[in-house]
């Protein structure tokens, strides 16, 4: 064994003035930091409370379903309450003078908030209850409801998104945003909280996924493996940099199934209802109600050589 | 530091509400349910099992080598009989006349089926080791077949299908599909534990690959990611409700290589040995064999204005 | 309860023998095996030590910044040592040859390549923060460059991969490609460490990007989910083995922006500086600069039932 390593003054010097001289690090009390992980447990408590005896305790009863609703009722508030708090005091260490305008302490809003995301609770379940049965109509291999709740990736990124996008449109910072990357990496769906999406919808096996922030979806909809529903372009202002908040993702009408591989981009691109867009389909534009887009036809030649190996796609240069 | 947060006995009642007066709700007795994370330890004790010295004890020898395998089967028959122990008694839980009908004990079957399921496994590891070199063979970038084994999503899921695929055709309820989802979500890949795959098959990279139940595929295959495997339609009976059961998924032939995001789809879909398909087609026709099936060549066209910044693509509306 | 399960004497004797009789099994003392769990951990001390109060210890001050920095750089030189001298212990059990041949001791080598790598540590830094900002400037559901930071997929997989290809480069075995795979897993963006990427890089999304061993990637360039720069085909030699190492995977210029579910391959196809390629286009040929290339416009047609349930893709059959 040679001697322990021993870092040079000078590359020890660099390396913290790389990251002295940026401002992409923190020096935060632990206090005021919302917390990935306590998030991502908050998540859990709330799969437990929407489907108890799938998730979480097993112990439950018909008797002990109501205590045990309540309890864990209570105890996401007040840990949500917390997770609130911590981003309200982040965004006010980021923007000092809005945090200042704001006449209610952060204490005082985040209850505020968390009280009023509980309330739309039961009308997330509802929701997600619809979820579960569209997935049941549109999934041949589905045996069960069981099957979809337990291991479905499209129903636990809409278990994420619909409570996401809760907390989003209450205004709640950074939570939401948190909580639907951590479902992107469990599932491959990427929901973006402010994504609009309406009741009895189905995402199959779905990996590759993406919805952006102002999209808005119908009933009955549809969506395969690999589908974007993204932007086509950026406004600028006059300098240059490009706007946020504007619409920028399409608007999907009732009854549009989408199959793997499109992508629709455009604030101003509406598919209309009953459309039915095929796969890997790259569009840009609206689409009038009650029509199939699907790309031309592919090239059918014979392979010249197929026994020898390996394969070689023809041709390079122009 | 305020009052901490009182939930309203309203939104209490209508949280419990919502979760009482659906079916999306399971109170059952915890030693009546599989158990997720027991059912991925197994397949940590699996990946054991079949590569010794990669994954799990790291201190075999040649000599420990048959004793470490043979206590390493014992301990999985034994777990491997208490889960599927689990998923029979759940599935009787869910339709107890479908129990009641069935001669033998849970208890009895578990065992019969565990024994049958390791009467298998010789016979996966000795495809997973064709699956290794058919990696080695279609990636110049792999060094050596360690490298595959340690590091490789597509033979991690492989793996994964193998096992499921056993369980499934062994008539295991539930638990194939859980392992099948957990792979899924480790590696992107979701091939249902129904799919019959032949021997030497290579999913490169694999992220977004989706390979449906009834699919059947043949020797020496390729596939990259993105790729689907999927369903045209679904056949309904007379009163609209989906079939369940049918030939859904393509069948490919051996020798088959499919590019990236392509999606071919269909039960009487038929791709003929020595086929090659490329990235980003939509089919749901046969094709013969012998035979490149491939997208109309895209447009080239000027950019206009390269300069300026940011790029927009043109028009909207039909 | 039944009797305990006992396997009967052949079906382990076959499972042995199946395990036995192949080559991949490894028999090495645990001294001599990297562990993916420790270069998992050797990953979250880089990330903590690169962007300190996001990632890690959150009670830093300014004035606790440079000791912090110093022992965080200290003890990854430490861990990263360790396993540097795994894995070329490991390449050594491989090819007794190769390293006899090698002067150095396995020691001597780690502690230089890992001083080497740490030399490296603040230009890795700033490239990173420039990653940052490529993504602020491109995504506009971008609140702040925290947000980035803390969940962007995008940024994350190029955290490892800035890392991995310095490692590459300096010829470390296997950890780079642990840990890429380990950032694909986590992301679904797989980056092979060889691949040489320019500043200011922004991957949106990302769920399904493949980027491959001999990519080059100019300046300001942007990609989203779902595409591939890949291998067009595989030299081989004489006796038809695949050649390892020559150059197999695209070149794009600066500025260029390739969009979701798009394909590129070959080493010789150049995307020339300021091209835009379409989503879901299949390319295995050169652009010249300044140039937009889009999959042929897809047909459009009505759908004659749109009240019938569920939708059908038309004919079977070539």
């Amino acid at each position: 064994m040679t001697q322990p390593l021993q870092l040079p003054e000078a590359t020890l010097a660099r390396i913290v003035d790389s990251i002295r001289l940026t401002v992409h690090t923190r020096h935060l009390s632990p206090t005021h930091l919302p917390n990935t992980e306590t998030i991502i447990r908050l998540l859990d408590e709330l799969r437990a409370l929407l489907f108890p005896g799938f998730f979480g305790s097993r112990t439950l009863t018909s008797e002990s379903l109501s205590p045990h609703v309540q309890q864990a009722a209570e105890r996401l508030a007040a840990d949500l309450t917390r997770q609130i708090r911590a981003a309200l005091a982040y965004m006010e260490g980021l923007d000092p003078a809005a945090g200042a305008a704001h006449a209610e302490s952060c204490d005082a809003q985040a209850q505020r908030l968390a009280l009023a995301f509980l309330d739309r609770l039961a009308e997330v379940r509802r929701l997600l209850a619809l979820d579960v049965q569209a997935a049941l109509d549109g999934d041949p291999a589905a045996r069960h409801t069981d099957e979809i709740i337990f291991c479905y990736p499209g129903l636990r990124a809409m278990m994420v998104h619909r409570v996401a996008h809760e907390l989003y449109r209450l205004g709640v910072p950074l939570l939401p945003r948190v909580m639907s990357e951590h479902a992107h990496a469990e599932t491959g769906i990427d929901i973006h909280p402010g994504a609009t999406i309406g009741e009895s919808f189905f995402i199959d096996h779905g990996t590759g996924v993406v919805i952006g922030e102002t999209t808005h979806i119908g009933r009955n909809c549809r969506l395969y493996q690999g589908v974007t529903l993204g932007a086509r372009s950026f406004a600028t202002d006059s300098a240059g940099r490009i706007l946020r908040g504007e619409k920028r993702h399409p608007t999907l009408g009732d009854r549009v199934i989408v199959y793997a591989s499109a992508t629709i981009l455009g604030g101003d691109t509406v598919i209309g209802n009953d459309c039915v867009i095929g796969g890997g389909v790259f569009l840009t534009r609206s689409v009038p109600p009650g029509h199939i887009v699907q790309a031309t036809r592919p090239e059918l030649r014979e392979r010249p050589d197929p026994a020898s190996s390996p394969f070689e796609w023809g041709g390079s240069g122009i």
